[in-house]
């Protein structure tokens, strides 16, 4: 499984913002709305191997954690809109134990702590920052999780439990890159291994 | 200059659609303004080397092509509903010389064919597509473009306009990417250069 965990630090956790102002009014969710584009789709498909965690951190009830389960996902397409209303599909449900919103997609009340303890043992887990090492040292493994920011930098403690768990840090560049931009680089590195 | 150039096949030349219903009812218009969000955007900047040409070619009155002009360009956010607006308030204006519709976006009722004639002579035209070769054989120049497709292929009409002037074909490997992917992936791999 391929796996990108993205933190969306001012993020909702209530289905109470308006599709019509996802950039604005909702914490830039656009931002991870554009990260599950370019986590699953394909030229006339999507990538049955791919799971996508919004760890959601805003009002009013963080933390919140939508994932995106690649084998069972049905009704996802790729404009922003339509992704934004199956979260707040999964966000009108509140739950202890994850719940179903729909095909393929899951709401849970945990954070980014939690997410990554779910993670099986042998899941190696990558963090995707500036100072990390050059996409080429990249290998291509069974089981992997990148974790990527919103807008933001992740903060001292969530960079601390991070660390506590990742095999490695990989920077895409010189360059800074939206979330969404990191994800198809790294797809697009992967496919090419 | 890096430039590209999209055609979108089914997109509406009159600004009649509905910003919320851009993926169904305006022709895969969404397809075209995350191209544009993949061209220009950089984590918290935009790219001010860069041109992008959306060439319309659905009703009522194909061909026009919006162009938006980095070294000008304001009021251009991320979102694909932001920058749709920005496409339909271009569509308003109808004008055989290129007229301005906001700072760095213009339009011109021209197509595929005039929009190639118009490049600078030293301009590398690049095409994007399955069976070209290697990206790694992407050499940096001063002054590119690359043509590419929406969710269509290019008709042979089109190509044949293309391979009058394309200096070459260039694949991204054997995985076939949305249109905007396939920017971003050309985008890092020139910054890389």
């Amino acid at each position: 499984m391929r796996r990108f965990i993205i933190v969306g630090h001012k993020t909702p956790t209530a289905a109470d913002f308006k599709l019509d102002d996802m950039a604005g009014g909702a914490g830039r969710l656009d931002v991870l709305l554009r990260c599950v584009n370019s986590a699953f789709f394909l030229s006339h498909s999507i990538r049955k191997d791919v799971e996508v965690y919004l760890v959601l951190q805003g009002p009013p009830h963080p933390p919140r954690t939508v994932r995106f389960y690649g084998p069972e996902m049905r009704y996802l397409n790729p404009d922003e809109r339509s992704t934004g209303a199956l979260v707040r599909n999964a966000l009108l449900k509140q739950s202890k134990v994850e719940a179903r919103s729909s095909p393929g997609v899951y709401v849970r009340d945990i954070g980014l702590r939690e997410v990554i303890a779910s993670l099986p043992a042998e899941c190696q887990v990558v963090y995707l920052k500036e100072d990390g090492l050059p996409l080429e040292s990249l290998v291509k493994g069974e089981d992997m999780a990148f974790v990527l920011s919103d807008h933001m930098d992740l903060s001292d403690a969530e960079e601390a439990v991070l660390k506590e768990r990742a095999n490695g840090t990989i920077s895409l560049g010189p360059t800074s890159y939206h979330a969404d931009h990191c994800i198809t680089i790294v797809n697009h590195r992967l496919d090419m291994l």
